[in-house]
Formats: structure tokens, sequence, C-alpha cells
């Protein structure tokens, strides 16, 4: 596809995944808006359009204000919704903003559209969590949907809603259900969500990388390159309106060979071994593998960046930029 | 079980089945609070309490105050949370009030008792529409859930909430799914749902009532007193705690049959054939049975009203009550 002038709108634009995206597609020549609400321990950061910052629009709005989001996307842009209450623990001790930005934030945006853009296309990225734990391995986008936490609970709201304006109102969409993601421009302030990010900020600050129980606990990983391969691919095919894809390696990872990855590739680290707290083991989702055969036959996309390759360019990243993402 | 001066909470107590509930729970002992906010064209009418105003406190509310609810939950008691927007219609015009209402007031319910009632327990109504159309006939608990609309979608994400609090807070607390309830003191001022009521009111105002298509498409209709009998059911045993339950017939009965039984009851009354607008038709969700093996498994609950009778005492209580329902 052609995304030479293309007007593109891009929630959570200044984040992990919204700013790799705008990478990309600043190269390939779009017009590019990045929408943010800067929200303090989200994960927007201007360090991430470092290169960007004047082939970009940066709008600094909150998805939930209708008026600003009305003018965004006038012009039917391309919209990449991926502002969102992104932390599982923060849902669990305070559910409202997760109902508000993910579930009433994402109806705004699509209310937005339905009324100022109904030509325009909206790609959601939801979360593996949404299936919830305790499924048989790997996990194909049929698989009953059984939310455990706010977080969990309100991206799956957002991605029926998606489907929903599909539907009902004849807006181009399509929802991605993305695996546990690392690499480059990911926040680094906390350990609330993550986790293969942390582990790398641990390695870095002379910390070990703790690991609960024996880590033999499954994780499919993905390296924000091939996330951002993903969307656009979904972006880019007219088969894919209307559809939900899981997008992932579709191969387990145990935390401890992360860990141990990390070690290698960082050519320092060392590993701590920690008991699970009970609080910690009953928010446990247990091991999760994606089946990613649909987006494999429909999009032609697959992961291709090797775990050694991508957590070497995490650490090579954070070596160089550590004082954009983390005060020691 | 026995009520009897136990402390219990009806939100949406004003409406069809928290005032037929309310009925029961007063007749058994219980010491009855009525929770409503008394929203215009939504089920609140204080007809619906005629003969037992002297035996409830009635306190008009919103679920969405959590001070409010924060004092009515003090003393853990039952609640059951019926207080919903339930319009499928409106919900696709303003998808706004469906996800403040049905998932912010229901997690302000929540924190409310998490905080304040930790030993209360929680009884919370939704609909078969969570499953979406297009199911296989009867739909059991474990169907795929595809809800088509905010209604469907936002009456999911609170039933996902309360049991997330369940497992993660303790809270002891059950999910019912209700099939097309109909009865004395439902609503007769539109037709935005509750299409067996209008049904009758059609009959007793002389107007014919109206059957899109042939009226073979099938409906699983449950009289009120059998519906609060499952409500009862589910909040007397302790198996029922964590689970959610269908609650229907498990009998399919056709539009053209629903009508033709409310002519013969009623003795009066014409049918009208009209063709499925567009919308409609996109609107509308197919057959739906549902499988109640569950709950007549664990709860011993099934319907015993039959339809002739259910609709006979129906049309027999708008003879009596009108003026109270409905202005001519």
């Amino acid at each position: 596809m052609n995304w030479s002038e293309r007007p593109v709108v891009i929630t959570g634009g200044m984040g992990f995944l919204g700013s790799t995206l705008a990478h990309r597609l600043v190269e390939a020549g779009a017009e590019v808006t990045l929408v943010d609400a800067m929200l303090p321990l989200y994960g927007g950061n201007v360090a991430n359009i470092d290169g960007i910052e004047d082939r970009v629009r940066v709008n600094y709005a909150d998805v939930r204000d209708m008026p600003a989001m009305e003018q965004l996307v006038a012009g039917n842009p391309f919209v990449f919704h991926l502002a969102s209450q992104v932390s599982h623990v923060d849902s669990i001790q305070d559910p409202f903003p997760d109902i508000d930005i993910n579930v009433r934030g994402t109806l705004v945006l699509l209310e937005a559209m339905r009324h100022h853009a109904p030509e325009g296309r909206v790609i959601y990225v939801g979360t593996r969590g949404q299936y919830g734990p305790n499924q048989e391995l790997p996990v194909a986008e049929d698989a009953a949907s059984r939310p455990q936490g706010m977080y969990e609970i309100t991206k799956q709201a957002a991605e029926s809603c998606i489907s929903m304006y599909h539907r009902v109102h004849g807006i181009q969409a399509v929802g991605l259900r993305l695996v546990n993601t690392y690499g480059p421009r990911h926040q680094m302030k906390h350990d609330k969500y993550g986790v293969v990010n942390w582990f790398v900020r641990k390695v870095l600050s002379g910390e070990p990388i703790p690991i609960f129980g024996d880590g033999s606990l499954l994780r499919d990983l993905l390296y924000v390159d091939d996330a951002v391969d993903a969307i656009l691919a979904a972006a880019e095919s007219e088969v894919a309106w209307g559809h939900v894809y899981n997008v992932g390696s579709g191969v387990g990872t145990s935390f401890l060979d992360v860990a141990k990855t990390i070690v290698a590739v960082a050519g320092e680290g060392q590993i701590e071994f920690r008991e699970f707290t009970q609080e910690r083991l009953a928010m446990e989702p247990g091991d999760y593998v994606a089946d990613v055969t649909k987006i494999r036959r429909d999009l032609g996309w697959e992961a291709s960046t090797p775990l050694e390759e991508g957590l070497g360019r995490t650490v090579a990243f954070y070596r160089q930029h550590r004082d954009r993402y983390w005060q020691p």
C-alpha cells in the first residue's frame, strides 16, 4: 500500500507501540498526527519521537475529549487506536480509569468517526489478556473470552465496540490481540506492565532479575518491530476489515529463558529466584502461546525477529538512551 | 433459606423484575431496600410497589452515586443488582449511558461492597443478548460471548466485573442471563424493550399486534414469577456463588404464536403482518432458545408457568391497572 501523504492518526502516539509505528509511517511518507494525553506513569515520552519530531504533528489531547477527537478525525484518516490504560495491577486497585479510558474513550473515538469520518478506518490494538487464563494452548481467535481483570474486561468491551461500529455503522475496523511485546521506547519507570523491558532495566541498573517460582511459566513474546509489521499488515489489507487477529510469535518462552537471554546478550546481570507472593499467584494467568494461523493465512504476517536479536537491540537502545527513560 | 429480617438491597427496585422480587421478599419477611434512580423512560414506577409500600424502604438514588451506595450496602446485605440501561435500540443511538450505568454503575456498587460490605452477596441479572446472534440452539453458558450492541456489550462487561470481584476480592456473586421476560409491572410506555408486554398493550388499546415477516422467529419467553424464582434460587444456594446461569424456559416460541395466544387469552385483538425494515432486519439476532441444564442441575430451578397462564395473568393485571402504566 502507498502511505504517501495519507492522513494517519495514532492515539497513544507518544507511547511504545504508537511512536514506533509513527517512525515507520513517517518513513513511508504518511502524514502522521500523534494524539497523546501524556498521563503520568503511562507510556508517553517525548524521547520516543526523537528523529521524527519535525515530521509529525503532535496533538496533546485525551481520547475522551470529544471535541478534540471530532477535529482530529476530520479527513477520514487511518486511525491506529493504541491509547489505553494498560496496567493490570492498577486496574485491580482502581477500576474506574479502565472503564473511562478504555471503553468510554474508544466510544468517543468511534462516535467521532461515525459522525465526522464515516469513511475512516480504525485499527484497534487489544491484548491476549482478553481470552483470560486456563486456555488450551495455542489460543486461537475463536476461544471463549473470559477476561480476568478490569484492564482485560475493558479491552474486550472496547474491541466489541469496534466490531459493532463496523457492523452497524460501517466504520472499517480491525481488532488485534497482542501478546507481551518488548523493545525500544517502552516506558521503564515502573514494573506494572512490560515485564521483559523491566528485566532489561534491572540488568542495566546492576540489579538482579527477579524470577518468581522456578521461572518455567511461558509467555508469547513479540519484538516491537514485528508488532508494528502486523499492525501495518492489518491496515493495508481489505481482507482484514471486520476481523480480529492474534498477533504473537506463536512460540512459548519461559521467564527463566528470557532472563538468561538478556544476561547473555547484555554480557552482564544476575538472576534472583523468589517465592510467589499469594497476591501474585492469584493474578498469574498461567502459560500463554498465541495461535497465529489466522493472521499468517489472511495477511501473510509472521514474527521474524529472534528473541536474541530483539533483546540485543533493546539492550543497546537503553544503554544509549537510558537517561531519557529512567532516573537512576 | 430463611429470609426473615435479612437485609436485602434491590437496585432497579421500582422496576419490573425488582419490584416483583420485592413483593416476594417482603412476603418472606426480608428487610427490603429498593434503590432506584427513576430515570424517565426506564422501568421504575411507584405503582409497582402498591400493597407493599409500607413494608419496604424506598431510597431514590442512582447506582453511579458512590456515597449513596456506600451507605446502602452497609450491613452486608444481599444485593440484587437489576438497575440497568436495558434498551438495545437506545444503546445504538447513544452508547454512553450504557457504559456509564451498566459498567461504571456496577463498578460503583462493587467498589462500595469491597470496602464496606465484604461479606455481602450480589446477584447480577444480565441478558441472553450477551451471547450474541447465530449461536447453535439451545445456547449453554459456555458458548462464546459475541455481544452485538452497546447494551449487550456493557451487560457482558458488567458480568465479567461481578465475576472478577468474586475471584479477586472475595465478594460472593452470581450472574444470571435472562431470556425475554414478560408479565405484570413491566413498563408499557414504549416498545423499546419488552416485546411481549408491548403486544399486550396493543391488544388492550384496540390496536393490531405488529408481526414482522412471517412471525416464525423464535424467542425463549419467561414469566416474571418464574424469573423471580430463579433469582431467589441463585441467592439461596451456596453452590451458585462464582457461577453464571442461563435463566429461561428452554423452549422456543414464535412471535406469531405469542400474538395468537395473547388474542386467545384476552378474547380480543388482531394481528397485522408487516415487512421487516432494513434497520430492523440488521438488528434482528435470530432464533433463540436457552439451554437451562445447568441451573436445573445445580439449583433445581425450572420454569413452571405455561405461556397461556402467564399471558392470562399479564392481560388481567393491565386490564385492572392500565391507568398506572400508560395514558391512552
